[in-house]
């Protein structure tokens, strides 16, 4: 079999397999869930004795320790898989409500109720433990999966989906449910992206280059999880210890991720103030700073931001900073540099604070809080799939009831059309 | 300017106006299209003049006479048009609706709050009047939009876009805030599908051929408004006068439309009772019919049916026709051949009719009615523009409603993460 031919069969088995998954009620759903738990527990070793030989292939192609420690399944990290399985058994299934019911003079009774999207493909890179938790999610909301990984941790990812698939389907889940790539072979995210026949949608999880290829090729629809280019905008009126606290906790709680400040903007009024104040913290945390002309005046460590630093996802700890003349030049900097991810102010000003709400084009806007909070569990969702950065179907953190679409379902006695 | 560069510039065009028309309030919004309703009957002659144009061109090309009759802008149809803007004007306005709220243990407030979607690409063919339509249905929910209708219509979109575009100006409604592609070449229409740094969503109108061609283009996302291959099955429950009278309905009160029947399935233990009455009624409404074997012994005048038959949405008086075994025979045809538009069960059997109200994979499915209610007004919408045969952001009619997004605003008082 080609690669296309092999990807095309997992598509057909895929679609064959969400009619028999529609079926299945919440409770079984949930049965299974756990039964996958168990069995990942049980298969522990296994797992871990595949994951070896990527770590080996890995350190022998020469990955930095940082890619190998993403890479790696230690014990924590499978009681984490584990828990994550129990925590989403746990949630409540968005499959099957009504989201709205209303009757039609001519009594006709319309709902509109929440169904699968069907099969979703999710393509990711390195880190093995996305094949349990997409997984889950999907199948919590009766939808068949097919998985492709990165070829990196190919043991790992197969040796983690065959414990779910052995589990499950021994508590009733139907064969393909839950389906992975087993080709490295890139033409098979080609073929995935193209099969409108069988998919409904794909979320790629990971780098800008790998979504950005996805989408160039795709003709299935595609939820993008593009980049994090958050903003802080400390504006004349804010609490200037408040936006220090603020600043401080969005660029270095934790930099390597998407809802991480990227550049901190400050009104030009309280700059003199502020800037020298952030700038000792943010030394002390030894963020490397890079500046407009103004900053770089007010901070002796600034270096000075080039046009391509306002537009650069760090994910480390570099922060840009501009001084600006008001919230509108805020809101302008933020609508043309920013990624649509996460912004905030910090304002005791409700006239800025509202034309920063309303104006700025982005999933998540804050008001006097840190950008860190763009997140499932956070938002009280209890799980997520990832944080679109997208405006349709789903937007910002994505939960259960995003993977689901509706249908309207229509009862009638008999009418028809005048 | 290359047709590249024009298009490009409308775009650009077209993203700033979007941040000026975010603003402005509902009233304003609806005085607005009061303006815009008055100025197209002030320009009814202008109007027609420029439609004799294209209508003088289409003759001279050799259109059939329903292409011309499609394309004419008759006194009645201007009416029609100037309706549907003050119709739309009565509307509810989604945007700015909170569609929730809650609060986080840390005391963070979310609220999840409709936003228009940016900028929106209306792609179409020859009927004139969808330039006015879709601008104020895109207009009334804060989007600009991009119109790109056919060539043959040309002279009569431009004309009623202009005099959208002045009765709206003189009101206060920003410049650019409805454009039309001014040039025919199908060049446009490839940029425009490819321009994903303006255009936020296009929704391409009019035959499949387009569509598919948007599709394969397209890197901005599409909801498609594909073809209706709709179905009605004749359940062995069924109450066989009730069924002829839905039946009849669905196929002959308007065969020409997206929601028109044409496939007919009937349970093999009463095709012998309901199939001869049924070819009786369809020949006195002239419809050609196309069966299976089973169906041909039963209906004199029906010609055998090809495979490709079963895939055809005809929008003509013709149906295909087949017996089946039972409900799970019918779900399995229609989820195979069907286009996930609109499907009915006739039945008193409540087994029957939940299997395929769930299991049937459409945007709309029906018990006891006739598929032809599958329409935004019939659903209580309003307006519509259109009926989506996707399953992201938007399934089945949408109104206005579907034409936004939504965005997450964040009420702190100087939290940070932990």
């Amino acid at each position: 079999m080609t690669v296309e031919e092999q990807v095309l069969k997992i598509g057909a088995d895929a679609k064959a397999a969400s009619r028999k998954l529609a079926k299945l009620s919440t409770r079984k759903k949930n049965a299974i869930l756990e039964a996958m738990a168990e069995e990942l527990d049980a298969q522990r070793a296994f797992i871990q004795s595949e994951n070896e030989k990527d770590l080996e292939a890995g350190r022998a192609a020469g990955l930095t320790p940082a890619m190998l420690d993403r890479l790696e399944l230690t014990d924590a990290r499978i009681d984490s898989m584990i828990k994550g399985l129990r925590d989403v058994a746990v949630l409540n299934d968005p499959v099957g409500h009504e989201i709205s019911t209303w009757n039609r003079p001519n009594g006709l009774e319309i709902h509109k109720r929440r169904v699968p999207i069907g099969v979703i493909g999710i393509i990711f890179e390195s880190r093995p433990n996305v094949t349990c938790d997409a997984a889950a999610l999907c199948f919590k909301t009766s939808n068949t999966v097919i998985l492709r990984g990165g070829k990196e941790a190919i043991h790992s990812n197969l040796a983690i989906a065959s414990a779910m698939q052995k589990g499950g389907e021994a508590k009733g889940m139907p064969a393909n449910a839950i389906q992975l790539i087993p080709t490295t072979d890139r033409e098979a995210v080609r073929v995935m992206s193209q099969m409108t026949a069988y998919l409904d949608l794909i979320i790629p999880r990971g780098g800008e280059g790998l979504i950005r290829a996805v989408m160039e090729m795709a003709h299935v629809p595609v939820i993008k999880h593009y980049t994090g280019v958050c903003h802080t905008y400390v504006d004349a009126s804010a609490n200037l210890s408040m936006a220090l606290r603020i600043s401080e906790n969005a660029k270095c709680q934790r930099p390597g991720v998407c809802n991480a400040m990227e550049t901190l903007l400050v009104h030009k009024d309280i700059a003199a103030e502020f800037l020298p104040a952030m700038g000792e913290i943010l030394e002390k945390r030894h963020v490397e700073m890079r500046g407009d002309e103004a900053t770089c005046k007010l901070i002796g460590s600034a270096v000075p931001a080039t046009e391509e630093d306002w537009r650069t996802e760090y994910v480390d700890l570099i922060l840009s900073i501009r001084v600006v003349d008001d919230v509108n030049a805020a809101v302008e900097h933020i609508n043309t540099y920013g990624s649509g991810h996460s912004d905030a102010i910090v304002s005791e000003d409700d006239k800025a604070t509202v034309t920063f709400l309303n104006e700025v084009d982005s999933a998540t806007v804050y008001v006097n809080a840190s950008t860190r909070f763009t997140d499932g569990a956070e938002f009280g969702m209890g799980a997520e799939i990832g944080v679109s950065t997208d405006k349709l179907h789903a937007r910002g953190p994505m939960g259960l009831e995003e993977l689901t679409t509706y249908k309207f379902v229509i009862e009638g006695k008999g009418q028809i059309r005048e």
